[in-house]
């Protein structure tokens, strides 16, 4: 196993980028205050007062806890950038003093269970979320100590771990169990990194090694609370067979995504090659056969969940914001623990446009699934809306922004002894044991970047060679430099000075994209692309049929503006468009339209629904 | 209101097509007995011994009774029309005792709640299906009655409908209730034609007119039961809005295709037309903007649900046979109480489609659900499959096309005093109200049917003229018939003579068909069509990726054979397959697959997967 990479500590980057800047300002200024108010206002905040008694309004929920937590490690990150924001550092005080005043004297920590069924605890690991509310309060214990400094949060988490370590193990009278919903696994590994206690990846470790093992535990555990559970349920929840002899990504998206980053980091922790095998066939399963090409995951709302190879219906795509983010976070991991740029693309791709395109630019709006087609006719219900929404019941999406967008910058960058990674040159600074680089340039809206050395020093600098770049060039101080990229990364040793340049040219061309002839909602179809950038046709610029146009493939595109959005490349074509010779009938015979040409802008996915109500078409029918 | 027609006893009708006389035939051979087997394996009849106890393995189901009351009607179909199964006949007299040995004192009939949980009757409407059990009974009982004579069956499940009449109703003290499953109501009325007896009519309309009605039954039960329940589930049940107010189809899609033909039949004995209106709006909701090409119903396994207007995905399509069987049955009633053939014309549409490929040609698997795209990627789960099974944990529609076939014949014809009319011309003969009728013919593999009276008398003789017919002709005795149908119908009405003859010719062609460009799931595609038969592709015959051959609309197609499928007529015609330049990436840019000329060859859509496992395609990739 070779040395792994790890992430910049996000606040060590401070980007000026035109795509992933403008979303940390708006989480900061808007998606956590709106976040938290919605908290407030749903009862969650409150709910960590313990003084909901059956009958009142606003009955607490078993997952609330996770809601809360994903908001306050949100404003960690968020102060961690800002540490002047004097009212953000007052207002996440007085909440994790709240938070740890929950917690019971034997360490629990469960607003739920503490005080809607008290006697429940531990009984339906399998449905229940204790576990995985554990590891979003751990998550937000750790972003807090970081922040801060201040060891209460991350002390009362660690007790909370200890009390769990308690009851969860192989040995005898411990339950053998592992969580329903995965999260905990990634959230230990954070909280031994931050404590320096083996004890909590040990726990990880358990989590990981324990899951669908036989006799499988969830099935004991449904005898015991007389609930019906098979084979399908296990999928569901990845616990039908050992983690390791996993290959295929099955069940819940987000579930099997968590799961997927805790292996491969304790698989990084603890140089596990067979876990760090396993996750690899899982990876290949999710990038290669079961992901849209926005990066989204989950075909379908029936279990939130991953289906069959090549099943990538557009018009009923779920695509989970939050599986797109733990997607992201997912290739991120496996990047840093191979040093392999194919993960970088992925998690690039994802990054750009299933991830961005779940909250809107004001950054108080969003979606639950991420559709790639929609018209009058979507099929509307429960999550999946046509129009991003303020909240949901189930609001884990609007949260997980809350945490993840100031995130943003340090996906750009990874590091290791001696070496500063660059996974995306995002304009910015980045600074990390002792190195500094400035990165200049309009990324991803065009392929120049060039970085500046801040600092002087021996080390290297590895920047990533997209896949998708079919010609690039590099300057050093004015001078080609003629090395070859390895594994995706150009790196360079040196003896670095302040003020060296590295002139960095990315072609980004506009590209025809085509899917595998397996996936047959795509039969027929085709996509365009920028970069990494992923385009699609909004009805607010091309008319209402946006999914009936037919957009010749061998035509020459090109870049242009779209209305309202002034800055951002707008892709530029023609299309044929279909005269309705139905007279309204559902099927007609021998009736065959006739085709007027028409101009057609496309805008990048991840910004469609910023400009009011509109048809969607991503995979455009071509001929 | 005009005077409606009723049908034509399926016993009075004995046909000799080459569709419709296998299946009937295979559904007495196989179908019932192969039903009856796994009732009995099930513990479905052994529930009526009332011998389960808490503990034994068999539990009892709230659905079961359903279950094998449609086998019996579907046994006293049989028998009804092979008088001489002297087997058959015994087997069910036998069942018969069995049933009616389960009722109660007070007439209460339903084995789930007397074994499992006598202390719940009649408290969860919504969810549980005690009603949707009777009325099936009930239907059974009226069709054993019919077949035997015998009235111990009826009269016991008039006990049990003067047993639900003490429960349920407007006066004061009963349930002011309506079925969560509907059925019931259409059962009232046969009983009520079979008894004479008006008070079953006063109840099932009692069921319909109260249905919907504010304060909300439903919400009030809800919160009787401490269950959740808000608008979207009061769709499902299509008890949102009182049923004369409501005119989209919404919800489950056969609950609602069940109310809507209890509602078309209390209409038609009632003589309310607004009632009937109803009927005529949500009948076009269903069949211009929300019914699959095939005749299917229901867009989504999400409640197994109708969706939004034009939403008609063909990968994720459930269209399930139920449905398509419950369509076919409205569409049949529509069009006996309205006289109008587009009513037929839709009910032909669904049997010869989407309710035969329900069933395989042996009669003994079955389709649940009823995908139009179906291969190696279709997403597969619960009922969902791409090959038939021999039956299900919820087994609706096997049982349903035990007492669905053997009224086939009943669908060809209809009557009215001194009328029969003929909806579809299937080879056979009718024999009604003294007027005897023999067709000879192909129908539908071929448009000639030639009519011959078998009696002489005066009466009118009307037959339909398809919509998807552009060229007819009809000969009477040789001579041109100059008439020119009204309402879709050739109506002949004369003093007709034992060997009169009327030579019918439709010209059955293969049409090209396309649908609404607002079903985006089929933009840019195409559907063959031979007559009423939809046409699809299968591996079997085409190779692997049937999805993505282009079919070019123009071109000139012909009939010929498929392997294994002698006698029925396939459609030959050319298509470009594409070559796989993916080299197994999932995307890829920028590579243009090349294309090659193949022959392809098309089934009719119901025969599908008879030969094996197939890939399958109905809506064709054109040009």
């Amino acid at each position: 196993m070779q040395q792994s990479f790890f992430p910049v500590d996000p606040t060590a980057v401070h980007l000026s980028d035109p795509v992933f800047t403008a979303r940390i300002e708006s989480c900061h200024n808007t998606t956590i205050p709106s976040s938290v108010a919605k908290c407030r206002e749903t009862g969650r905040i409150d709910s960590f007062r313990l003084a909901w008694r059956e009958g009142m309004p606003k009955r607490p929920h078993i997952f609330w806890d996770s809601d809360f937590a994903k908001v306050l490690e949100g404003m960690a990150l968020a102060l961690a950038q800002n540490p002047g924001d004097k009212t953000l550092a007052d207002e996440l005080d007085s909440y994790v003093d709240l938070v740890i005043s929950a917690q019971q004297p034997d360490g629990y920590l469960n607003t739920y269970f503490t005080q809607v069924e008290p006697d429940k605890r531990w009984s339906n690991i399998f449905e229940w979320h204790e576990l995985y509310c554990a590891g979003h309060l751990m998550e937000a214990a750790v972003a807090h100590f970081r922040a801060t400094g201040s060891r209460k949060f991350l002390d009362a988490l660690c007790r909370y771990a200890d009390c769990i370590a308690t009851v969860f193990g192989t040995e005898p009278g411990k339950l053998h169990g592992y969580p329903g919903h995965e999260e905990i696994e990634l959230a230990l590994c954070k909280l031994a990194d931050a404590t320096g206690e083996k004890k909590y990846l040990d726990l990880a470790k358990y989590f990981i090694d324990e899951r669908g093992k036989k006799p499988n535990f969830f099935l004991e555990e449904a005898e015991r609370n007389k609930t019906w559970l098979d084979e399908s349920g296990l999928r569901n929840r990845q616990a039908h067979i050992p983690v390791r002899e996993q290959s295929d990504a099955v069940g819940h998206s987000v579930r099997a995504l968590y799961l997927y980053i805790g292996m491969t980091d304790v698989a990084m922790r603890t140089g596990d090659a067979s876990l760090l095998d396993a996750c690899r066939k899982l990876f290949e399963s999710v990038a290669e056969k079961r992901m849209y090409l926005i990066g989204g995951c989950g075909s379908t709302a029936i279990g939130e969940a991953f289906t069959t190879d090549y099943d990538l219906p557009n018009d009923t795509a779920y695509a989970e914001s939050c599986a797109s983010m733990a997607f992201a976070q997912f290739a991120r991991r496996m990047a840093d623990a191979t040093g392999e740029a194919q993960y970088a693309d992925a998690m690039e791709l994802s990054l750009y446009n299933g991830c961005l395109s779940g909250i809107s630019l004001e950054g108080d709006r969003f979606f639950y699934a991420n559709m790639l087609t929609v018209d009058d006719a979507s099929f509307l219900h429960g999550h999946v809306t046509a129009e991003r929404q303020p909240w949901f019941d189930c609001s884990c999406c609007p949260t997980s922004y809350c945490r993840f967008l100031p995130q943003l910058g340090g996906f750009a960058w990874s590091q290791r002894s001696g070496e500063l990674r660059c996974n995306i040159p995002a304009a910015g600074t980045v600074s990390c044991n002792g190195m500094q680089i400035r990165v200049t340039g309009g990324y991803p809206y065009n392929g120049n970047a060039t970085f500046e050395c801040l600092s002087s020093g021996t080390f290297t600098l590895s920047i990533r060679i997209p896949a998708w770049c079919r010609n690039w060039s590099a300057k050093l101080n004015g001078k080609t430099v003629e090395q070859q990229p390895e594994n995706g990364y150009l790196s360079l040793s040196r003896e670095w000075k302040a003020g060296d340049k590295l002139e960095l040219a990315l072609e980004l061309a506009i590209d025809v994209v085509r899917a595998n002839p397996r996936v047959t909602a795509d039969a027929g179809k085709i996509a365009l692309m920028h970069g990494p950038l992923v385009y699609a046709l909004e009805s607010i610029d091309n008319g209402p049929g946006v999914n009936a146009l037919i957009v010749p493939a061998d035509q020459t595109f090109s870049l242009g503006e779209a209305k309202g959005l002034a800055g951002v490349p707008a892709i530029i074509g023609e299309a044929w468009r279909e005269t309705d010779v139905s007279n309204g009938e559902l099927y007609f015979r021998n009736r065959k339209p006739a085709r007027e040409k028409v101009r057609i802008t496309a805008i990048p996915y991840a910004l469609w629904q910023n400009r009011g109500k509109s048809e969607l078409a991503t995979w455009l029918r071509s001929n």
